[in-house]
């Protein structure tokens, strides 16, 4: 399996980095090759604009999505683009690991998703969810948060359900593009828990890195169940 | 009223950016006072770092909320985080206008909240929802997309209902922060509609904003209904 590890987090001592280098070394374990593209590291740009095309379709009125299109089709995207699509085509596996901030993932890895799930690639016309260009890829978020898990953990929570709130990722961008979007794996309430603790979720991580084919993914609407306008049938 | 609109879109011509400039006219005229944070046309770095902080609390291992707090009781923030927090203290009204990316804000607005919505100031211990730090400001989004209204309004529609999508952002940033939250303003289907629509979007954003004392706003939960471990009462 190729997995694709895409990670934003600024401080490289943090357990969040520390939860990304123990899963390399388990996937690394097993056989799997792993590429990762440390954003902080690499100093990603995340701002989508009109430097991101070498060529454009129409120089003076900026499409974002029209200009990815023509991008991707002329070979003309940015290289730190064209190198992130290259990496997300070969893998298997994508895990987007992060903090969350403000209930979502850093600015810099939103422009990850922003620039390099092109359109006419990963999604475009009538190929999304089930349909999406990314299909038979799986997809999983890892997230480290401060708050606690009965903060998250129904309707009735403060914050109710987590995956409620990580709904634009889980479906609005990982399923959307078609991929397979296995349940979030989440390490709670960290810059407050002991080393045991810390601990326990690297090992839990590790446990389910190893058991990934054992789990259900999560359920998404199937474009077979709507009409050519996209209203339900 | 004061009201601060923070912008994000990369096409000046847009339409998105034509909505923007109508909306600073209608409000001008009415004897608003405006400002306008056009994240694009400053520039504005939307990563969360290091850089941040002129002074440190802790040098050698990066906490940003603790870093934020630090930066803000000292008066050694960045200064273009200095000059946003202003802005933002200055405002009755904090609009955030902006083109839907994946179900949720691009990147440049993104970080715009990672950076400038800081802890201590904004929220931090007990003070969020109806305790955060910007109680007593409104909010709204304004948001231009390419999907059709039956696409997102109901539980039945492919992606659900648009406020369900919205869920970090009108919940989890705008509601946290302490802010009463006003219904979205949706332009739909921007690039597909004729121009007799997009003027209509014009004339009923400007309605919009004429009338945003009789919008009843969104709800959200009250500290009141929870413990002092924030589990429901």
């Amino acid at each position: 399996m190729n997995v694709l590890i895409v990670h934003a987090h600024p401080e490289p001592r943090s357990f969040n980095t520390a939860l990304r280098d123990h899963s390399v070394k388990i996937l690394d374990d097993h056989g799997h090759a792993v590429k990762v593209s440390d954003l902080y590291a690499m100093g990603f740009n995340p701002v989508a604009g009109p430097a991101d095309f070498g060529d454009r379709a129409d120089p003076d009125y900026l499409v974002y999505a029209l200009e990815q299109r023509h991008g991707h089709e002329m070979g003309t995207l940015a290289p730190d683009i064209a190198a992130e699509i290259e990496k997300l085509m070969w893998c298997d596996l994508l895990i987007l690991h992060f903090p969350l901030y403000w209930f979502s993932v850093p600015a810099i890895l939103k422009g990850w998703i922003d620039r390099v799930l092109i359109s006419g690639l990963t999604y475009g016309g009538r190929r999304f969810y089930d349909q999406g260009g990314l299909k038979g890829k799986r997809a999983m978020l890892t997230l480290t948060l401060g708050g606690r898990e009965h903060m998250l953990d129904s309707d009735a929570a403060i914050h109710g359900r987590l995956n409620d709130m990580l709904k634009p990722l889980l479906q609005g961008t990982l399923a959307y593009t078609g991929m397979t979007v296995l349940p979030p794996f989440v390490a709670w309430h960290v810059p407050y828990v002991d080393d045991a603790t810390r601990a326990g979720y690297l090992d839990a991580y590790g446990e389910r890195l190893r058991t990934l084919d054992s789990l259900a993914p999560l359920t998404f609407p199937s474009l077979d169940t709507f009409d050519d306008a996209m209203r339900p049938k």
